[in-house]
């Protein structure tokens, strides 16, 4: 897990409340207390798949082309955070190339098994965030509890 | 994420094979490719919770103490790799401490906000561990496809 959604998110939310003006990044820098840098690399990301324009030059900087209500959240974690390529590191067992390995039953077939488990998993988990629009999350800003509410709904 | 469940669950499903015999972390480091001081290392927290047994010694080593079906995914996930404490570091905005901070309704409430969002998503990626034991991972071991059948299952 990294930094990359919640700064995707924060710029976003905002531009939101900036959407009658083109921000630069240098401002948006000074919001999320992070060197622009990194922000301008985000949203590049961003701009790529059409949430928001951004030009270069004296008056400059940033503009959402998207309403809230229809940025899925789901989409902007998969963007800013895609999903493992492989669980190699996180599986127990010999490499494939390893001739002095146990090739015990086990240690054969762990990998898949895991890899199987953790993708399937992390599936769930994005399906979760795919739940909500960047509305919601505006709207748990403003009145805390809705993610947690929902939780609660959702298990009655 | 971590390599310690898939360890525990490596080491489990080796002494579910010797069950008759204690098992040597030496023996166990064989098949996990691992060095026997992180195995001790978890199967202490295993040994704990009263997963299984160990003794020192020359004919010392690890036993089961309990049957597949009686350990819970969910709750070997969580003994290894613990919820976090703090998503601070993955949430932007200035620090609670700095007075020269953006005191924004945004940068004021979006710790609170992906602090929710985060945890409620944490809490439903475990929810799906704990809907199997181990007897469904040895399962899928002998016959690969148990997950993502799952998957499907409960999709449709």
């Amino acid at each position: 897990m990294k930094l990359d959604f919640s700064v995707a998110v924060h710029s976003i939310l905002y531009l939101d409340a900036h959407r009658d003006s083109k921000v630069a990044s240098r401002e948006l820098a000074q919001s999320l207390h992070l060197n622009p840098v990194m922000i301008r690399n985000i949203l590049s990301v961003l701009h790529k798949h059409g949430y928001l324009t951004g030009t270069v030059g004296k008056n400059g900087g940033y503009q959402l082309d998207l309403a809230l209500a229809d940025m899925n959240l789901g989409n902007l974690y998969d963007l800013t955070i895609p999903p493992t390529i492989s669980y190699a590191r996180f599986i127990t067992g010999p490499s494939k190339t390893d001739e002095q390995a146990d090739q015990s039953p086990i240690a054969a077939n762990i990998s898949e098994t895991l890899t199987d488990l953790f993708t399937v998993a992390d599936r769930q988990y994005r399906a979760y965030y795919h739940q909500f629009t960047m509305a919601d999350l505006q709207a748990d800003l403003n009145h805390h509890g809705t993610f947690l509410q929902h939780e609660q709904d959702s298990e009655s």
